[in-house]
């Protein structure tokens, strides 16, 4: 077991409807320690790849993102889910449907953000059924660029994103992937990797 | 003229209504290494002030605070502006004016996050009419906290927000403060520190 899926059982709950609040340590109060050694692991991860820019999504993805950006030493760019009266008026979307909040959202990214030099490495806290995560890449390579990864905090096993992205083609590094939750017992299970 | 002033007149835009675009190194392409040094010199300005976790509001704050919140070794938690279905039911709400977005907004904190024996710094990439910092101290003094101090990246001084926040009895850090901008040719005046 490693020091992610150490601290999810320890600090996680499990809720009905399959929700696992990390709240209290990853993306409400957020444990920076913690946070710097997951970056450490995905540098360990990825090592050797070719990475020049983290992309991830407001609000849940910043904070690993801009961790592993500073361990990767390259620039973060995130994704807005509102226009904002400030933003470019050339911008790459995408939609998503948001597991947390249960709407479907469009997300934005200035066009001039992402050159077709860049080799994005796609950073996100949770993946469900891998929406936002593939709405990422596509504006990558729709901007010309490459995804060199996807790193993803915690997998739900159960859920099909991990299967889709592995189907389209990408590499995908999951820190802890949950394969079952008893919100009973308050049980995880976890795969082994 | 610090860092932060020098980046804004090299990378900073200005538009019409008072808007300073500085998303392609701030908030929303965020560079890294600009950020370190931005915690770095709150760690300098906080000096000596005890100081047990960072609070921000998301999502333009949390690039910011995370790395600030890495300086000085404390947690982070962040603020939301929606109640996704994972969130606690106790929690502590304040409402404040988002100046980026022009709408009101209702603020977010898991009351079991903030315990009286906190001492808190506030930490935000704007300050304008000061709404979301003044609401974000009042929910830390409303869990029997303490407010150790403000600190902004960027303050209009042309809008009230400083006063205001002064007026209150916080001490404010902000690193750059703009006295004026004109659209038409460009040009930033910042307030002599």
């Amino acid at each position: 077991m490693n020091f992610l899926e150490e601290r999810i059982l320890r600090d996680g709950t499990v809720r009905p409807g399959g929700v696992l609040k990390v709240d209290g340590f990853l993306n409400h109060l957020v444990d920076v320690g913690l946070v710097n050694r997951i970056g450490a692991e995905f540098k360990k991860r990825f090592a050797g790849v070719e990475i020049t820019k983290i992309l991830t999504v407001e609000s849940g993805g910043i904070a690993v993102a801009v961790i592993v950006a500073n361990c990767f030493n390259v620039p973060v760019l995130y994704a807005k889910k509102t226009r904002a009266v400030n933003m470019d008026d050339d911008v790459l979307t995408a939609d998503a449907y948001s597991y947390t909040h249960q709407t479907e959202c469009r997300l934005f990214v200035s066009k001039r953000f992402i050159v077709p030099e860049d080799k994005v490495l796609i950073i996100d806290d949770f993946l469900a059924n891998g929406e936002a995560s593939l709405a990422l890449a596509s504006m990558v390579e729709s901007a010309g660029a490459e995804v060199a990864g996807i790193g993803i905090v915690i997998e739900k096993g159960m859920q099909k994103g991990g299967g889709l992205i592995k189907k389209a083609g990408y590499r995908l590094e999951s820190l802890a992937i949950i394969d079952g939750m008893d919100p009973e017992t308050g049980e995880i299970r976890f795969r082994e990797q």
